[in-house]
C-alpha cells in the first residue's frame, strides 16, 4: 500500500488495504462542514450522514463523571442505529444546565429532521471551552446552512471538529475483502484534555461494508481498547469523548463474525484507529515528540504504572528536553506501586540504562545512542518492574512551554 | 509577634510566640554547610548535631516504592535516638546499587566518628538528580571539612540542602510555654518532584524542650499531615522525602502530653511546617502562584478530588495565566470520581462560579472580583462534590514555561 497517512512506526496496516485521498467517504456517506459563529473564524459546526436506512452503529463515550450535555442526548439516542451525527467544535456544551441539554437535543431533531430520519437516529458531540452557555441560534442555523452542503467529501467536516489541533486527522482506506471491496474511513480530533478512558475527544468512522451491530460493537470496542485508551496528552479524560461508528452497508459486501473478511477489516479499523490515536498524540497541544511506554510485570501492577510514567511532567518535560533522565520515569513507578522493593529494568531506544534498580554504566557508543534515541520523533522506552507478563502499552507526548501557553491563554 | 515568616494568609501561628533570626538555632543544636563538590558551586553538603546526648527524635520518609539509599541506611538508624543529620543536595543517591547504599553507610559512620556518637545516632538525607553514582571522596572529605565549621548558626545548612530552589526556607521560633522558654527551627528545601506522601522532601526541625519520643511522634506525625502532606508542586512522589526533628532537652523545659504547653507547642509547629510547606509551594519549580483548595463532599470523595484537581495541569496552567476557567476544576473532579452525576459547586476567591454543576452567571461587579482574585499571590478555591462533611485541603502551584524549563534542561 501507499504511505503517507500511516507514518508510525509503531501501527502496522494489513499489506493489502490501499490508501486513498483522506476526504473520500465510502460510499453512501456524505458530509458538511461549516463557520456558523461559534469561533470567531474557520469551520465549527459538522455535520454526518448515512443515507442508508439499514446502517448499523456503535458508539463509545467519556468515562468522566461529569458529562457534557451532547453526550446526555446521544446516549438516550438509537445508538445501534444512527444515521447521522451533529458536531459543533469552540463550546463543549457542558455545566450548561437545561438550557445545554435543550440546545443538544435541538440540534439532533434539526439534523433528523433535515435528513428525514428520526430523531433518536442522529448522534451530538461538542468540543471546546467547558461552562460557557452554547447559543442555540448559531448552531441551529449553522446545521441548516449544513445540510445543503452536504457531499461526499470529509475535508469541511473534518476541519469543523478542531480546536486546537495543528492539523485535521483523517483518512480513507480501500479494504480487499473475499467478498468484495469496501471502504474504511474516519475523522477525528485531539488538542488538550486527552487521556480518554473508553472512548477518545472524538471520532467519527464511517465504511459502506454491512455488519451486523453486535459484531460492530465488538470490532469497534476492540480497536478503541487498542488506540484512543492507550494515549494520554495530559492525563486529564474530558467530558465530551466520543467515538462514532456507522456501517451503511451500501457496498453490499458483508463482514461477519468468524470470517477471514472479519479478520482483516478488524486489523484495517485497528491500524486506522491506532494511527490516529498516534496523531492525537503527536498533535497534542504544544508536542513536539511521541513516546510509546511498554510496561511489563505482574498482573495489575502495568497499567497504573504506565499511565503514572505517561503523565509525569517531569519524564515529560525531559522528553521535551531530548534528556534521558531516566530516574524520573523510576521515581514516577515507584510512586504508583506498594511499598515494596521494585527492580526496574528501563531501556530507551533499545539501550538499557538501569538494570533490577540499579544504573548500568554506558560507554561513549552506548551513550550517544541513548541521546540519538531520546532526541528523535518516537521515543521507545521499555519498563519492567520485576517478575511477570502483563504489558500495558501507551503513547504519550512531551510537555513544552507551547502547552502551558496553549492552555494559558485558553478561555 | 512579629511578621517576616509567616507570609501565607492560610497559616495562623499563635500570638505568644516570637520570631527570631532564621538560622538561630536553639541552644545545644550546631550545624555547617560546606561546598564539597557534587554541585559545580555552591554548598553541598550539610551537617546538624545536637550536643544533648538524652536527645529524642521522630522522622518521616517516601511512601514511594522506590527509596534512595540514605532513606534505606536512615530507616535502619535509632530513628528516636538521633542526634545528627548528614544531608548533601545535587545527587539524589538512588539506584545506585550497593556502591550507594556503602557511600550512605560511610556519611552516616564518618559523621558520627566526627561527632562522638555511635553511628546509628545519625540520619542521612540526600536530594538532587537520580541514577548517577555519588562519588564517595568528596561527600566524605565535605564532612570532615563540615565538622570543625560546625556552630549556632543555621545559614550555611540551610542553603548546603538546596537544589533548585529560589530561596532558602528557614526560621526560629521562641516559644513562651507556661514552663519556660523554648525555641523550635526548622529548615526545609522543596524544588521539583514534590507531592509527599507520609512526609516531604527534606525538613529538619530542632528544639532545645525536652520531649519524650512517644509525644515527639506523635507532635511530628500530626503537624507533616497538615503541612507537607498537604501539598504539591508536581505530582511526582520523590524518592528522598525526608523529615528529621529532634529533641535536644537542654532548655530543660519539658514538654508533656495533654498539658496546655504541649498545645502551644503543638501550635507553633503546626504553623511552622505549614508555612515551610507553603514557601515549598510558592518556590515550587517555576511558580508565580499559590492556591488553596477546598474540597468538601462525601467521605472517600474529597482527598481523590482534591489531588486530581491539584495535579491538573490543565488547571495550574490555568492558574498560571490568571484564568478563572473553572471547567477544567470540574473536568478534573469528575474524572476523579465514580461514574454518577456530580453535583459540582465552585467558588474562586469568594466568588460562586458554579452551582449544582451549572455556571452560574456574573454581573460585571463578580466578574472583576473573580479576575482579581485569580490574579493574587494566593487563591482561594472550595469546591463542594455533593452531599458529605468530609474536607480535603490542598495547596498547589501554577504550571509556567519556567518549570518546562528547568525539567527540561535538568540532568
Amino acid at each position: 500500500m501507499s504511505g503517507g497517512f500511516f507514518r508510525s512506526r509503531w501501527v502496522e496496516p494489513p499489506g493489502a488495504i490501499e490508501e486513498l485521498a483522506p476526504e473520500e467517504l465510502p460510499s453512501g456517506f456524505r458530509a458538511a462542514g461549516v463557520h456558523c459563529g461559534i469561533k470567531t473564524s474557520g469551520r465549527d459546526l459538522g455535520l454526518l450522514a448515512c443515507d442508508n436506512d439499514e446502517a448499523t452503529s456503535a458508539a463509545r463515550f467519556t468515562r468522566n463523571a461529569l458529562v457534557a450535555a451532547p453526550v446526555m442526548v446521544s446516549r438516550r439516542a438509537s445508538l445501534s442505529r444512527l444515521r447521522g451525527v451533529v458536531v459543533n467544535s469552540g463550546n463543549a456544551n457542558v455545566s450548561n444546565g437545561e438550557a445545554g441539554v435543550a440546545v443538544a437535543e435541538e440540534m439532533a431533531a434539526t439534523a433528523a429532521a433535515g435528513l428525514g430520519v428520526p430523531r433518536d437516529r442522529v448522534g451530538v458531540a461538542s468540543t471546546g471551552v467547558i461552562g460557557l452557555g452554547l447559543e442555540r441560534t448559531p448552531v441551529i442555523e449553522g446545521i441548516e446552512s449544513a445540510l445543503p452542503a452536504l457531499g461526499p467529501g470529509a475535508d469541511d467536516f473534518a476541519r469543523s471538529i478542531m480546536t486546537t489541533d495543528r492539523w485535521p486527522k483523517y483518512a480513507s482506506l480501500r479494504v480487499p475483502l473475499a467478498a468484495g471491496e469496501v471502504r474504511l474511513s474516519a475523522q477525528a480530533k485531539g488538542g488538550g484534555m486527552i487521556s480518554p478512558g473508553f472512548a477518545t475527544m472524538l471520532c467519527f468512522v464511517e465504511t459502506d461494508a454491512a455488519i451486523d451491530v453486535h459484531t460492530l460493537e465488538r470490532l469497534l470496542g476492540a480497536a478503541v481498547e487498542r488506540s484512543f485508551e492507550r494515549i494520554s496528552v495530559d492525563g486529564q479524560m474530558s467530558t465530551n469523548d466520543s467515538v462514532f461508528a456507522i456501517a451503511g452497508g451500501a457496498s453490499r459486501v458483508g463482514v461477519t463474525a468468524g470470517s477471514e473478511d472479519e479478520l482483516l477489516f478488524a486489523q484495517t479499523l485497528d491500524a486506522l484507529l491506532r494511527q490516529l490515536a498516534l496523531e492525537m498524540v503527536a498533535d497534542g497541544e504544544g508536542a513536539t515528540r511521541v513516546a510509546r511506554l511498554e510496561v511489563t510485570g505482574a498482573t495489575g501492577a502495568t497499567e497504573p504504572v504506565a499511565r503514572a510514567v505517561a503523565n509525569s511532567p517531569l519524564v515529560k518535560c525531559a522528553l521535551f528536553g531530548g534528556d534521558p533522565n531516566w530516574g524520573r520515569i523510576l521515581a514516577a513507578a515507584g510512586q504508583a506501586l506498594p511499598d515494596a522493593d521494585p527492580l526496574f529494568t528501563v531501556a530507551i531506544g533499545g539501550v538499557e540504562v538501569a538494570r533490577d534498580g540499579d544504573a548500568v554504566p554506558l560507554d561513549d557508543e552506548r551513550r550517544s545512542e541513548l541521546k540519538h534515541a531520546m532526541r528523535g520523533d518516537e521515543v521507545d522506552i521499555r519498563l519492567s518492574v520485576g517478575v511477570g507478563n502483563e504489558t500495558a502499552e501507551i503513547f504519550f507526548c512531551d510537555l513544552g512551554p507551547e502547552y502551558v501557553r496553549v492552555n494559558a491563554e485558553y478561555s
